[in-house]
């Protein structure tokens, strides 16, 4: 076997990989090997740079059949969430760059249409690509193109509603997509719902046994004789033979599966034949979240995504002190011990939203409804107008998906549900699809929802606290990713006023007014302002909403400049509520506001990117320094 | 038969229902008389007033036999858009203020849980009600209640995302919980979309013909026997009598029908047999939209919703001049003849948006996708990603839904998407969960996206024309509800520059800066300033993103007072955009913003809500006046 050795040969198969082309000019014999050499290469970058390791194990052989199959950039791949699109990197010219994936000024974590010509839509939030590919098929009908569009979507993206809408109208848009259903068992968390179960039973049913080496030798048979004519012939028999009936198949779309996802010569084949289908089709591929690194597969929740590990162990460095998301946790599960009517909710989160704890302890109050923010903030609403206090733990950026439930149901109703809004602010190495930095923009105009951010750990649990026992109706709570300073919360949480900030620092010169996690910065530009003579205020805003007015005014009439600091976009933040309120006050008094500028905020390590940007201490003293009022007074002094 | 006489002889039923109660104390062999009653009333008063009329027609021996069956307020009753609540609304104490619906300080449209306790759940979005009513049911489970939860939705609400969300969820939350599938085959236009197909094809089927009867007959046998300890063992028989299969079941809902909705005892047996049903069940039932009403039998899309017609015509006066939505709709059409790149999308609103046009004059580049704004949006995108230029019409307050794809996917990817946000502003009679007041709050924080809205509808034209021809990335268009100033749009619409607004009318002492239909009301401030010695310009702000800075600026400098006016709420509206610049710019000019204040507005018509909220040329020139600084010139110059 002259050919088989002549790769096994090559001391390296992936270094040979510049580009699609490279992929088919191997046998398909040799794709077991490019496989395990993309793996040990992921395992072993990751390892230093952190990312989705586990969905990108699970996707090898998948990947390289695409790319065998189909032609990249004419024809068009979809990877919904696209975290799962490593491997699909390092097969179009990435291979290079890929060391500095998710670092500064490097490959980003996720798919961008800017990064290459290869990646033709970008995501990283779920269930997107369905509806955008079927966007794409049908630009394809309507210009009288022929490219293939494939969309890449986990079970996950099917417990997400806009995946359904998206299934209730592919029949009637187009007759040609193709659809991989990677169903791994796992989406972030252990899958959850009613699809996660019937596609489960799908898979386990005696019906299905076995049916991955049925439907190898006859797919193999179609391609093998390459009888493609056949195919249209043999589809309704191999229909049956996979499937013979299910709900892709009442929604008008065909479905064929289950198939092993790792058999790289199997989906090679599978796609061939499904190319040639003049119906939109569905192909259900089995895979394994971290196939082929142990630490992964023992721990497919944790390998999902994380920051840098161990090579050997899959080791993580945890963080000294507990996270702001632990804390949620924690805090929340002390809380239900004593109150029964605390009830907690995440939508596929429980690790990253830290509700892990709570769902431990209170496991009949705790939902995870999926990736299904909408249903998730509906759900809590219906709780809540029932005499239930719940706590939805989301992310600020997927949060985004419930803005019309948080405004038409929850606000419009007055309704007494907590929205915990994680990772609110700079989300860091993951970039602009995950960065939480428009909540205020889009919460503040809401009537009667009350917002806050605090300072540091000790004040989260306050709030938390608060959250449950002082108020009634509608509050939300931004905290930022990972720990703060450290501050030990109290044994016994304090409620605090709402509407009321807290003066951290008194000064007679400028005033910082300071939101959640900025804090830690005004006091350093306070400090050093103070060494050059200007005697700096700086308050913990605390509520974004309803502001502490009267401590606005006090500071901006006494103050000759008030500075105004935020983790968000300065276009509707927090300092547009300050200047709004000074302006309608007809209070003169100059304000500089810091926050992040209206663009999207790319990738990298969060004091990276506040220095490119300018929140930091020394940019906050400069612009200070720049609109204090020239010291007129010494100026026209006569001399002596 | 002196019982069914007893109510014949009754002149009016309806008259003698205040609460449930009273249903229930009927004979059963009333109800169709009750039911022919209640629809007299609808048509009568919605002749006046406007509203729902097919919608609430369809459901009126279904509200019949959930009164007569379950009793609120204990047992809940959420109606999925609740604009089907009419006939709720007259059988729980709201007979008397009935005509007053849609009326300031009358009846709301919809359900509102502050108008009675029998409403349990408000809305006026779709695809809400089962969500909530999971929530509701896991409230009771919890809290150890034996309430039951009815869902009433439409098939439209099954084309909406979060239904299915809330579907993947049923099983695994509540063993108790009722859906009702009130199928009338129209939503609001006609339904589309595999579901719909699915729906049609389970009520086709010939293992289904006749099933009425069977139905009927089997129930009857149960109920009528008593025998509810029967109904347990019966279930099973009775499921596949009903269905054997469908996606319902494959979720884990157990399902019956489809059913004659229009039957009261079959229905009042129906539900007595399923509250006895220790699993979540959907029922199917089948309706008529507009029964018993000619003219809406014949025109379901415009009966769906209306305002004032004739009686006994079904005629409506037309606006005498094209609406906004209609100037879309031709226009589009028109630019669509010379560009095979424009294609049109509509969230289920082909008739409301005024695209119904663009669909007849152009079908292959229309899509109707079903109440499914999300996956608009996505589906926008990918059209765009593939070279088209997609326009999507969708209210204001529904594109509330689709806020993250906007973020995430429209504007991060910088597509070439124009999206047309009609109703934006006060919507009137329908009230708080229609006013499009925030999509300035939530649209401006983006970066990269412009947004703009037109004095009237020539400018409206121009700017559809400038989407089209002048600009790739995302774009969006705001405007109201109905027509304008009626000013004709040109025969060849000119190109605006972006960010560059228009003077309306120059003046030295005061600036109004009026965002689209407030210029109207700025100019009547304007000329009643000019008489009282105040030199007022007025600017057409045209875009609220960018801003015309340089306009703000001269202005600013040149006047004593700036004023802002805007059909949006003030907290993060246009005027904030105005104020932040000003503020950026240390320009100390007093502003005075005009606009919506921080609470939810009631409905009513816009002169009416306008005046109480003080959006008014009088209350402009007031405070506008107040504003100006104190005549200090005049004060101090010496007596002579």
């Amino acid at each position: 076997m002259p050919e088989t050795m002549s790769f096994r040969e090559s001391a390296n198969l992936l270094n040979t990989i510049s580009s699609p082309a490279d992929v088919k000019a191997l046998p398909v014999e040799a794709m077991p090997q490019l496989a395990s050499e993309i793996r040990g290469e992921l395992i072993r970058v990751l390892s230093n740079t952190g990312g989705h390791l586990g969905p990108n194990l699970g996707v090898v052989e998948l990947t390289l059949a695409l790319h065998r199959v189909f032609e990249t950039p004419k024809d068009k791949f979809l990877f919904d969430v696209s975290h799962q699109g490593y491997v699909h990197k390092l097969l179009t010219g990435r291979r290079e760059r890929f060391p500095s994936i998710r670092q500064y000024e490097g490959l980003n974590g996720f798919l961008l249409r800017t990064e290459s010509e290869h990646d033709c839509y970008g995501a990283g939030h779920a269930g997107t690509a369905l509806s955008a590919a079927l966007g794409m098929a049908a630009a394809r009908d309507m210009l009288g193109g022929d490219e293939h569009v494939v969309c890449v979507a986990g079970d996950a993206a099917f417990t997400c509603g806009v995946s359904y809408e998206a299934l209730n109208n592919v029949a009637s848009t187009t007759k040609r997509l193709i659809i991989v259903l990677n169903d791994n068992e796992w989406s972030i968390a252990k899958n959850v719902g009613a699809i996660a179960e019937y596609l489960s039973r799908l898979v386990a049913s005696p019906a299905y046994a076995h049916l991955h080496d049925k439907a190898a030798k006859f797919v193999e048979w179609i391609a093998g004789k390459g009888a493609r004519k056949l195919a249209h012939k043999a589809e309704v028999g191999l229909k049956n033979l996979l499937a013979p009936s299910v709900i892709f198949e009442d929604l008008g779309i065909r479905y064929y599966g289950p198939i092993d996802g790792h058999d790289v010569a199997l989906l090679i084949e599978t796609f061939e034949f499904l190319k040639t289908q003049n119906d939109p089709v569905i192909l259900h591929i089995l895979t394994q979240k971290g196939k082929g690194y142990a630490p992964a597969l023992e721990k497919p929740d944790k390998f999902h995504g994380l920051g840098k590990f161990h090579l050997d162990t899959g080791e993580t460095v945890a963080s000294p002190t507990p996270t702001y998301s632990e804390l949620l946790g924690t805090s929340l599960a002390n809380f239900a011990d004593h109150n029964n009517k605390i009830a907690a909710i995440t939508a596929a989160m429980p690790t990253g939203t830290g509700l892990v704890g709570f769902a431990k302890r209170h496991p009949d109050r705790f939902f995870d409804v999926g990736i299904a923010e909408e249903h998730a903030a509906l759900f809590a609403c219906g709780l809540a107008a029932q005499g239930m206090k719940p706590f939805l733990a989301i992310y600020s950026t997927f949060m985004q998906r419930a803005f019309d439930m948080i405004l038409h149901d929850l606000a419009l109703q007055n309704l007494n549900v907590a929205l915990c809004m994680d990772r609110a602010g700079l989300s860091g190495d993951d970039g602009p699809t995950h960065h939480g930095l428009f909540d205020i923009g889009y919460l503040r105009p809401i009537p009667g929802i009350i917002h806050m951010q605090p300072k540091d750990e000790e004040e989260f649990v306050d709030m938390l606290w608060t959250m449950v026992n002082h108020h009634a109706g509608p509050i939300a709570i931004r905290y930022p990713r990972g720990a703060g300073t450290g501050a030990v919360p109290r044994k016994q949480p304090q409620l605090l006023e709402v509407g009321k900030s807290e003066v951290l620092r008194h000064g007679s010169k400028a005033a910082i007014i300071a939101l959640g996690n900025m804090c830690e910065l005004a006091l350093e530009a306070a400090a050093t302002l103070e060494q050059s003579g200007v005697s700096t205020a700086v308050i913990n805003a605390r509520w974004i909403k309803p502001l502490d007015t009267s401590m606005i005014e006090f500071f901006a009439r006494g103050c000759e400049v008030v500075c105004t600091m935020e983790d968000h976009v300065l276009h509707n933040g927090f300092g547009s509520a300050v200047v709004e309120h000074l302006s309608d006050q007809n209070i003169k008094t100059p304000v500089v506001r810091i926050g992040w500028p209206d663009q999207f905020i790319e990738h990298g390590t969060v004091p990276i990117l506040r220095a490119k940007h300018g929140l930091t201490a020394a940019a906050t003293v400069q612009k200070i320094l720049a609109a204090l009022p020239v010291k007129t007074s010494e100026s026209v002094q006569p001399a002596a």
